[in-house]
């Protein structure tokens, strides 16, 4: 494309850097901020040069956080013996939703995946490791997607943990509540028999 | 949704502020940028602060330009009396890669839409009409969407311009090249009919 402004070239080269944005897509935002005041257009990128320079992350689950400890590692209400390992903090966000949950978290910052290049060394693996030596924790839940990069994490990880003195669980996996059963496939639904709950279990999450 | 962090709420507010994105993608845009190298994502930010502060149009016919004029303008091959009217730059974008275009462009920089809140004072009609009162051009294409927003510009323009002794045409509308005639809809086909060319004609633009 023949943007006829050099300027308009960088901005939609570094739009089209995120995921999912082509040149298209990002010759449309590019035209929208253009219309923008410019203090606005400070105030947007100034924000994402903020976040970078000055995002801190949890010392303790390394989720995201303005201050050393996250507000769920100091919360004295949470259960400090459980920890639940996910992949990034939308999966902290999605379980925090939920509020089923009084555990800790604990985010790797990604997963397995030799295809990008990611091995265990580059995720926050060795200090959940750590934790379980210093025989800090009592339970891990494994709450990583169900493909195969997430079940080689969780099989790493559990390599690495069945050592200790802990349980390791991993959440249900199941036919989604609303959802029709003729619509479920094949291996959600054969999963949810194999692992079927008491009904009475499965009155109290209500 | 919960961020944990102010820095990540005010970067997400700012990704979803782009047309067509929502928390969910702005989310996603911000993870992006968490694993990038500081110095990507200052480079980020400050293309679009840069962008705003720096981007010049054309005094001539409302491009953007990082000179006075821009390179349409200045070429002296570009046939400057004949002069096709579009809505923004990505118009100006989509007929120079068609490489058919001779003439030069007036960029509208919007249509009129009363629903937005954009009336023809906000668009540069003003200096459209100025060129066409000195005499300066010959022939104006209109080639704005075939909306009734774009109809109701055409139509806006076509009277103020009226007055003038110059041709006003519209581009083409009709079965696109390569398409099938049965799935084509009946407003196009019929238009294609009524608009139909000569056969010899037809064989010179290729």
């Amino acid at each position: 494309m023949n943007f006829s402004s050099k300027l308009i070239e960088e901005a939609v080269n570094e739009f089209s850097k995120l995921p999912g944005v082509g040149k298209r897509t990002a010759l449309r935002f590019v035209l929208h901020l253009m219309k923008q005041d410019q203090t606005n257009v400070s105030q947007f990128g100034n924000a994402f040069i903020k976040l970078r320079s000055e995002l801190r992350y949890c010392e303790k689950c390394h989720n995201v956080s303005d201050k050393p400890l996250c507000e769920v590692c100091i919360n004295p209400h949470r259960d400090q013996t459980t920890v639940c390992v996910v992949e990034d903090i939308r999966d902290v966000m999605a379980i925090e939703n939920t509020q089923q949950y009084r555990g800790v978290y604990h985010v790797l910052g990604g997963i397995i995946s030799p295809m990008d290049g990611i091995g265990p060394s580059d995720l926050s693996i060795e200090s959940l490791v750590q934790k379980a030596a210093a025989n800090e924790i009592k339970e891990v839940i494994m709450a990583l997607s169900t493909t195969m990069e997430g079940d080689t994490t969780n099989f790493y990880i559990y390599k690495r943990l069945k050592e200790y003195n802990l349980t390791i669980s991993t959440i249900a996996r199941g036919v989604s509540i609303g959802d029709e059963l003729e619509y479920a496939d094949e291996v959600t639904l054969g999963r949810s028999i194999v692992n079927r709950t008491l009904y009475e279990n499965s009155l109290t999450i209500r």
